[in-house]
């Protein structure tokens, strides 16, 4: 069996997206500024792709940037909302401790610059709500940057709430939405979001793309600097086939979005309650408010690199935490934030379903997981001392 | 006739390109950061695209950061070198006045923040001395960045003495090769290069790529930060299928590299002949010095945008200088760095060849150049006055 289960990570393209692609790689290969047919034909494509991708979010198309994924994006927006605060004094930023690097690593850039970061903390559900934010509010408050939903754990935030706070107290609000984009509806205006970040090869587009979503009125600042592509906030010629792979796939994933949803949560709660049999074990993060194809667990007594490769060799495609730090021997930032200690954090699983996931595929995960964690107990030092009594159980 | 003669603004995929992206698209979708198979294979994809990249420009594949292309890369090798300089306490610039956007754009960014940049004059016939280079060179120059070959008029410069001079001066020395890359050898040793940008789209590759090199030893500055990816220097998962379609496309045309480039400079020596009977016209920039593709006229008396609506017509795709601002009105600032006045520097019209340019073709340019040249006089008053002697003719 080969179950690819990282979807968090990365989607497989969907047909509707390569076949967009397609003719835009063969012949309407025009540089989209250029005035003669072949150019203004690419032109039209991106456009379409930009009031398609609008109208899904309830945007208008002016709002849409189009950016090389979801960390320009995400840079892009945080960077715009500080140099907004610093023409008016305000140099206050606050996000949350379990957000993506893409933020994370740009928040550090501004605090080396000056800027205050306030990081809240996370609830043990991996939550955070609205009266936190509130509070954390000051009158130097120029950005509120918190995810849609956590790319590790898989949480969705209170976002309405939050952006209904923000409006309130006259703050900016940026969301991360590239783990929610084609996953749950979004709507930009009932959000209250005033700035959003989306990526393509989430939503089984190409990798890439991304777009950035700025309320009218927002100044950005830009990243790369160059020709007057994007209204001037984007330079570089525009990726005309990957767009246009973007568009198709939100398209297809938006026609879809509650089905999908449906058939997802219901394997994911099964995928929950087949691992909660795995004694000192843990679901990581609220068990209904989370997206649907989410499932992230600790194991108490093992280490999560070691279960991925065995899963690897039962042809189960999985992860423990995030892809972009999988270099890294640290234990997720996202599982300390919601309270995991190191050790258990270290031996951490995700599985991302994607939308084709069997009930018999899910069986299989269920008893692979069960039995790869047992074999790597059965020789654990931990478990013996956990076991022994001489460290104590956690989970 | 169907005639694409705007390569400089951006290229048709190669087929080979095309089939190096494909299975990337369906297959091996998985993140590259990830431990499982899937992943692994999407990792060992980009390591030989950046090992054949790498052996073409004579770089080591650890000196190529993959970016979005051309315009990023640019900017993170100006910043990069910017940064550089800072941390010695040298905070001068040196480039010159027809750079592409990306490069002035990113400099202007950086004079805001207290760079102080010195912008080359650019000789009558579209090159730079690297005498010149050396006289600018001052105690306090970090980085002098001047590019391969010029996007509207083709010129080469001088690139392996300006390096040597930059060398000589302990000063670092990027350049802006996105036109130069696939198209004159490049080998970035024996040019003296410290860092070098590249855009795929240029070279019959895909948009939304291009490359960085840095000569070991020389700290980039993040443009977008975020994850790990390449080396923790460039956030974002990295767009596997368009680097494996630079790889692909930059490998043919380093392969067939002098057979097309001695076919283009036939056919361009030919197009140039045929242009220079309009009467009051002049080719921009040095005859010998440019690209193998690069044909760029001024026409006394009308307009550049008239001349490309015409010339679509009869099936002939051109440009009247770069496709970043063809939005603009203003007239082409490499054209007036070259000492064009506005008038004529609004008549201009580059034509940059594609390999599979025919000797039929090009006759069919020069003739529908003569006629629209001719058409377009025939009502200009702008030509009436310099006909009645009410103007005087610049060329």
């Amino acid at each position: 069996m080969n179950i690819y289960a990282d979807n968090a990570a990365t989607t497989k393209m969907s047909r509707a997206a390569i076949d967009a692609m397609l003719p835009c790689m063969e012949e309407v290969f025009g540089n989209p500024s250029t005035l003669y047919q072949t150019g203004q034909r690419a032109k039209e494509v991106i456009e379409q792709a930009r009031e398609d991708i609008a109208e899904i979010i309830n945007a208008s198309p002016k709002e849409i940037t189009f950016t090389s994924g979801g960390s320009e994006a995400d840079n892009q927006a945080i960077r715009s909302g500080a140099m907004i605060g610093k023409k008016q004094g305000k140099m206050h930023i606050i996000s949350t401790a379990f957000e993506h690097h893409a933020v994370l690593h740009t928040l550090k850039r501004l605090e080396e610059e000056g800027f205050d970061v306030t990081l809240l903390d996370v609830h043990e559900n991996g939550i955070v709500t609205p009266e936190e934010v509130d509070a954390a509010i000051r009158d130097d408050t120029c950005l509120v940057t918190i995810m849609t939903a956590n790319n590790e754990i898989g949480t969705i935030q209170p976002i309405r709430e939050i952006g209904a706070v923000c409006r309130k107290r006259g703050v900016l609000f940026h969301t991360d939405a590239v783990q929610a984009v084609g996953h749950i509806h979004i709507d930009v205006e009932k959000d209250n979001i005033d700035m959003l970040s989306a990526s393509a090869h989430k939503f089984h587009g190409p990798k890439g793309a991304g777009f950035l979503y700025a309320k009218k009125g927002i100044r950005l600042t830009n990243i790369i600097d160059g020709g007057a592509q994007e209204r001037g906030k984007r330079a570089g010629t525009e990726n005309v086939p990957a767009i246009a792979g973007m568009a198709a796939a939100l398209k297809e994933a938006a026609a879809n979005m509650d089905s999908n949803a449906d058939k997802l949560t219901s394997m994911r709660n099964k995928l929950i309650e087949g691992l909660n049999e795995i004694p000192h074990s843990a679901l990581n993060g609220d068990e209904q408010h989370r997206l649907p194809g989410n499932v992230n667990f600790c194991f108490e007594g093992i280490e999560g690199e070691s279960i991925l490769l065995l899963l690897d060799d039962k042809g189960i495609q999985a992860s423990s935490g995030s892809a972009c730090t999988s270099g890294s021997l640290d234990p997720s930032h996202v599982l300390l934030a919601i309270g995991r200690v190191h050790d258990v954090a270290h031996g951490s699983l995700r599985l991302t379903l994607g939308e084709d996931i069997t009930e018999e595929q899910v069986d299989y995960i269920i008893k692979s997981v069960k039995e790869t964690v047992e074999y790597l107990r059965s020789f654990s030092p931990v478990w013996k001392e956990l076991c022994e009594g001489k460290r104590k159980f956690i989970l």
